[in-house]
């Protein structure tokens, strides 16, 4: 492992690759060393840390830290905090060095490091899936009563617009973006066994211990725990989750614009798809190809993050705890990656007007026969609603066969208005007006 | 498939036997019928369906319907509601059937039961929750200052209590039912595309058909969503995150009792260990191994559901949407039994004290290297303190070295008090009371 | 839990209603007695069980225990045997109680037991599959050269034969045979702690033992293991591994059927498609539908069982033995599911030849723009290929812009066979032959 | 995304850290150049491309290609072949330009390289496993009769010998070894719609095409397919079976070394433990922990695998096939990573004696108690066993408490030979004995 032989720059994952700066090595290294720093401060704040000692941490860069070369050395003791430390002391002057990582444990800078990184990353995430929700919106207004088909189990239904067919894309990511709002990414300051006695013996009180650990979430920038949370670890998985959460709902958006978008349907396409290394006519989907690798990928790293949580064993686990840290990071890296392409997928989605009502006339009018047999069912009886699309079936013109059924029961109806599609959307125009005036308000 | 030869008594899955009553089922069967009445009882709260037809749904028995022959006939159509519809109106007189169902798709009708069928669930689930914090508060108050060793990766590291041990575990308990409490749970009905048009058309207005959905929701106990969730299925994934968190939770709590009652450690025991078909001497954690075995295979179900989200494609998905409804129905089996387990596991849970102090003198004293770092480290230098644990490591009592090491650097310390792992357990008290006395309340 | 209210009949899980007869708690209870009884039957072997013992247990009939009061029971101790021999015992006489479940463990039997369970249905998924796969091969043999297009990323590509594409879904299905034929469903004979102590004490050698060992598994009609591999768990992984191939193979033809019959594609249709609650028109693809709903559950069941096999630790571990029984028997239930489903989806599958006409010539030729690369470019430079695509995309004709290119560039060349998509289908036809005249043969 | 700000050096990632060289981007791009090499070689051999065009592609320099601008170029065209074919062309010389990546599909070769990459990893990993097998067999060898406690459910259950739990990890390691044996790694070459009609258009036949696919995946040095298997992914998901298996075999060795080292138990001991940050005293069995964190995470990859497989819709799926690359690839890396940890785990492992000893003692012989049934329950009844248990369960010494039954019975027998473990652990020796001998031979 040298610094000439990185392991990955995301050549095999294009949906994150150029979205992951956020969340690299280098990122978590800083974040790793902030970590440091912060306790440093926060020593300084309680009164012991000697101002020139907080000086000396804070001029801390961590770009002298040599990645590859920690990476490498992290391993001996399992983690890559043990050997940075030793790393820092050296760029420290001396009586600098005796409060670094004074009291703390591996953990402790790790999961808060970690916490830093994600509460980056989540910004930005939360970010492009507001693009995103904003774009669609406009989408969804544009399209407000383009008449489309309905589609169950892969065949048409009855129909839907357009409009409200995006609000059920924009429903979701509101609804992830709650979850990311709600995130609590607290610091983690517990020690050795996560009763801060250490803490307490540096500092000499249990309030001294708790003013420090106040302050070392402040100069972290992160929320401040009621208590350590090193082997109760809802602060991952609430995070994992609200992730997870997040790619399934631009999963939902990518599902629907590739199947939307193929040959034969084609009512949606990407601003710009991607080409063929043999095909030139081709217009590949690629943003929703890709987000949806992502979508396909996110729940088992969810899932990973769960089982971790559920053997965090002891007061630091034998494996467990190790396992998240790859784990969470991929799954920020999915959502950095998935909902950067949705946002420029949203921004530049094409709706086509004549391959939707093409579609939309594909069944002969049958994407109407459930209003069929509620109107007509009370007048000339269910058999007479069946016997009209069984003849549509067999090649008749479904006005035709109405009129017919109509005059055979001796009944009458604006034939015409009862066959317009856009006459049997329901509440279509007004869940639409609903999401789109409904402007998501940045939190304080 | 016969009544006769039910699938599954439980015979494979001893955590939820017993436990699962709820979710069974007939559980679900009697749901789908309040759901399908709750619809007639809709149309009655809007002045169309009349009286009669709404006191004769009201009385549709669901003990009625042959749970077994249902679900061999769900096959054909792919879902129980289809042939649950045709059974039900069977069931009632002439008149009232034309209520039935109405305008409804087989969706709005499965994700309704499914949800009433969750609420339920998830009533008990936090019900189980809540005594197995509340016994283990009383753990914690008892053991407040028990000092036991902590253990990271395996080894012994610094003193902690039983009482802050137990804080771990209420702490992940009490999160996991704030996400219970915050869970929605909304009723589903959005005819068959999702646009309610079906409503529209039948009721003769968006007024009415608005109205309609509300007296649904209210009739099902459920709440009223802002619009249908037919393929944006946040209330199915967060659902399946908040059980899912809940098994971690109560997980955690069955390892460290696990590994805390092996035959070497004998720290915790549950309160009635099971028996063997060999071994008559053995008790064995029955409660806390069969809880880890739920812990073990919940993420997955829930890594499921939200796949199943970010592929609910169109209107209705061509499969995931079917995936949903076994795993959320078994995710919440697992819940049911493994928090009831727990909540007698921490009921019987007993604390040996003298295998504890057994074990926390173990290392001979070493068990407080950190402090002796800490405290003789600014005195002797930490090669004194390295001394000192080579010395023990090689067999020489821990105080006898200390007081060796003190006396050759000229130094004096209260050695007792310095080596009672009692001096050093920092804010454990404090953050076992904050916890003990921090009495949850009852949502209102 | 009683007999009256059975947790599960299969009524949310359509794809494996009706064919889970081979894995259901009965079916466990039949082979739990048969592990007990091949015991007994391999203590008379070795000569120790009177015959009058060996008849007797012989005779015991599974089906007068209460599968639902032994789920009940099984709580206690963890697992279904220990209450299941109690049961067993009162059914003998007193003089055969001795040889019953002597000096076994309770893995020993529930390990073999649902090995014998599993051998069962395998032969059954097996067989479905086989079926599935030979009726493919007559859709392929029938539709060897029926022209389509081959699509990537959701886009036309190049032309394709539907003998080719069903080519594709044999030799997956083909390739899982091959795994289902060679799994190894051992036995399991290791008493308490993998020993066989108390056989050798019991009888009264080891080469006794052994032969104890060998009869066991033939009674049982196992194979016999090398060891007793009671935390080697490669017989449940694998076991697990096969069944998900199995499924991920009929998943991937239910993907293509659900697909490629949408309302606008319609080029294969499932014989007999369900019907809708609501919409009377539709034919849903309710098999491919349900299959998918197995191949999205499939797969994290798989891992469940990794995740156990990893984490089986000492002589028998502390829940991750428990949450293989019911993870296993799922995935059994789904894998016959599945596979039944697959079986009858091929029989009927429909191929629509007009359909299939009308997309291919979706791109006025384009489809074969790579070939018109690979002909036309040496000839005229890829420029003009490109030209001749950019016509076509603006409305041109493509055999027209091909022969005014051709004449721009002095060229002649038979354009209506080069514009043939039949011409340009590569090896297709003996793709597909080598595979519809390849007759699986039948194991001995 | 530039070359100085790699994404990932492997600092969360510890056991994998200095193991994947085989697997890192670099590795990747060298076996893609490999791959487009093998296609011109495969002209040339079937007398197409001119030797030179030959010569000039065997130059090819895959270090002159930046791998992070490459990664960043993927994501227009959704995958990094479209790019790099760009980016080798360059560096021909004109006249051997028409011959690389002629008549392929980005699928060919991108599949083709994971392959490649594959097979190295898994001689790899394979030689890592053989290493902690022939070091296992030296230990169980070493440690043959050395009687310990077999434990099940956390608890003392027989005794059991250090030898024959040494060979449970040795058979799944010759299981997992035996899989990884049998996997075919194929070449796939198939054209954009696995028809080869490209190749049949530039080699003029299909013989010759057939020819062409035979001498690529020579000079690919992997297996070659019967078919394109561009849909049918057994090859992958039967690869991520296969390393899932492996870190299975080596997590349930590290799950054991990891619970049998905790301080109060102390049986084995990794031979270099890794230190602490804050706890000068511990000795952390660093790689059992490591490699534990790899076999948590391993499953839900390999889960991922298959579900790709089973979405593999159309002749090129969107999305599930670009998920499978960085999932392979990182399930590729926990393998080397998890193997090469248990070479040296398995290498330096130490067994203490008196640990053992100490700890089989820990129930004052009622881990004998199985023996005291099948021993004593004929002589002196079940009751009377019973009684000897409780007795000592309240304290007295086993001996003498069968000494008293056996008086009271009036029965005589060898007490100390039936109380000493050595003589209650059946086939123990004789199954260590045929692991230890039965070499494992190298495949040809």
């Amino acid at each position: 492992m040298s610094s000439e032989s990185p392991v990955d720059h995301g050549l095999l994952s294009p949906v994150t690759a150029g979205h992951d700066d956020l969340v690299s090595d280098r990122a978590v290294l800083v974040a790793l060393v902030e970590a440091e720093v912060a306790l440093v401060r926060a020593y300084g704040d309680v009164g012991l840390a000697p101002q020139t000692a907080v000086d000396a941490a804070s001029r801390l860069d961590p770009h002298a830290v040599d990645a590859a070369a920690l990476a490498g050395a992290a391993v001996v003791g399992g983690n890559p905090v043990i050997p940075l430390v030793g790393t820092l002391k050296q760029a420290l002057p001396e009586d600098a060095r005796a409060w670094l990582h004074r009291g703390a444990t591996s953990q402790d800078i790790l999961d808060t490091a970690l916490m830093i990184v994600a509460a980056r990353a989540v910004i930005r995430v939360r970010s492009s899936l507001v693009q995103t929700a904003e774009a669609l919106r406009r989408f969804a207004a544009s399209h407000r009563d383009d008449v489309v088909a309905a589609r169950t189990l892969t065949q048409h239904a009855v129909p839907t617009t357009m409009g409200l067919r995006a609000t059920t894309w924009i429903r979701a990511i509101d609804r992830a973006l709650g979850r990311l709002d709600a995130l609590e990414l607290p610091a983690q300051l517990g020690g050795a066994g996560g009763t801060l006695a250490s803490f307490v013996e540096i500092t000499g009180s249990s309030d001294a211990a708790r003013d420090l650990v106040a302050a070392f979430a402040r100069h972290a920038g992160l929320a401040a725990a009621d208590a350590p949370w090193h082997v109760t670890r809802w602060p991952v998985t609430e995070l994992g989750d609200a992730l997870v959460q997040s790619v399934d709902a631009v999963g939902k958006l990518a599902a629907d614009v590739a199947t939307l978008g193929r040959t034969e349907i084609g009512e949606l396409a990407e601003g710009s798809g991607g080409g063929s290394s043999a095909m030139p006519q081709k217009q590949n989907p690629v943003a929703s190809v890709l987000i949806r690798s992502a979508a396909l990928r996110a729940p088992g790293l969810g899932s990973t993050l769960h089982l971790a949580a559920a053997l965090a064993a002891d007061e630091r686990p034998d494996g467990a705890w190790h396992a998240e840290w790859p784990t969470l990071r991929e799954l920020l890296r999915l959502a950095l990656g998935a909902s950067a392409h949705a946002a420029s997928l949203a921004d530049g989605l094409r709706f086509d007007a004549d391959a939707a009502a093409r579609n939309l006339a594909a069944t002969g009018g049958l994407v109407l026969s459930e209003r069929l047999s509620i109107v007509l069912g009370p007048v000339l009886g269910p058999d007479a609603v069946a016997g009209i699309v069984a003849e549509v079936g067999s090649g008749a013109v479904l006005a035709d066969a109405v009129r017919r059924a109509l005059a055979a029961g001796d009944a009458d109806l604006d034939v015409a208005a009862l066959l317009d599609p856009a006459g049997y959307t329901g509440l279509a125009a007004s869940l639409v007006d609903e999401v789109t005036t409904d402007e998501r308000e940045e939190p304080a």
